[in-house]
């Protein structure tokens, strides 16, 4: 599984001084986007293409520690579950530091969407072997 | 139930051409912060008093329909439960138009924290009197 | 000139308890957009058409006075200069209250781009009309 | 000069397909940021001390070329002038590729400021010398 490690920066945190809730989950795509292109599949380059559409129909998240500035956190992505028109995209987040602390596990579903006819379809070969390659270490 | 009209702006909207999903998150949070405003409890007294805080413990969000550049998006608040230390928010959006569009459902589970001692606390009171009134129209 | 005034919320402030300084020349933006907007000119529908672009070329920002959470802001956009292909938008925003103080000067500088052709062009006439409109008050 | 190297996410950019202006001056914060840690000064320790604030009096930026999806960026970040009691860190971000473009210059103007009295001071002497660290290379 993908482990990205950034730091939290002034502007990640609002005015209760931890990381706004919308923002760890806007980080948790990021994490998402930067492990499909690890995979080799560019969320750019499909947008360019024109055919397929992953856009979520939901998403979760649970939160367990507040982030603060300047904290370094562990971001794991894992596809969790790939079903025949959809997948689960799974990001958790942890505090480093002496004791790490789990922080946040953020999910995302997405569908999987025909852009010509604007309607879902199955996930084709070639994405689903690179979302297996993210599946969850047993 | 206070309802916020607003429009969709040009850096609301991602590379996909429609609102980024934690963008739309982070909209609903705003339209709950104007609707708690609107009851009298300014989220921004509630932090500099320092003593009672309402981190979330859970956000989930349901995505029916892409909300676009230049559209108006309706987006109503409501308290949908009040429990002992927590309560839910719950912020429909709907694209405005000839024919409306349910778009997203943002749901937003707070607890109340003793900020002294931080650990969970009842609701004092008076807060719950003003969930109370945001409560959901039968 | 158009005036827009809106509370800072939770998430436009940063670690360092006040807004941080491109949450503010972002918000400058959606009131200019807003402006635009009241005009009769949708920058969603200018995109959408694809014929013109209205890109930055420069920008700056003096910043006189922090801005905190729950501050009234009042944000006047003017277009302060049209020249032959350009435009120059600045957007003054002031903390309301007994005491109103100047927070910040944004400017825009917006080239009028021939969205074909990838070039300069000259602003056409109904665009340099309603510019015109903004212009600021002797 | 340290430089940093990242990728254009999907929710850096906007409904114009290009990375919004004030994400671009954001990113070139995120920078200062990093770099300034790697110089030993993190701003989260200096906020948390509360003794000396670096807020901005002045930001500007040029634009020469948009930022797209997928783009991978260079931002090359150096103090270009250090004066008494203000500095001005200039970020320039370059479109990496066979053919590098330079993208955009982005100037912050930081003010040392006397948390306790809320006025100007000059620049401590260690301040300084890590600011001179991230002086342009001649």
């Amino acid at each position: 599984m993908p482990t990205i490690t950034r730091r939290v920066l002034l502007n990640d945190v609002d005015a209760a001084g931890v990381v706004f809730y919308a923002r760890i989950m806007a980080i948790a795509h990021e994490c998402y986007e930067e492990a499909m292109a690890g995979s080799g599949l560019g969320l750019d380059a499909l947008i360019r293409a024109g055919r397929i559409g992953l856009p979520l129909v939901h998403a979760d998240a649970d939160f367990s520690h507040p982030l603060r500035h300047g904290d370094q956190v562990a971001c794991s992505v894992c596809c969790e579950t790939i079903g025949t028109k959809s997948f689960t995209i799974r990001v958790d987040l942890t505090v480093l530091g002496a004791e790490p602390r789990a922080a946040a596990t953020v999910r995302q579903i997405h569908a999987c969407v025909d852009m010509d006819r604007l309607q879902s379809m199955p996930l084709p070969a070639d994405l689903r072997a690179k979302l297996t390659a993210l599946a969850p270490v047993a």
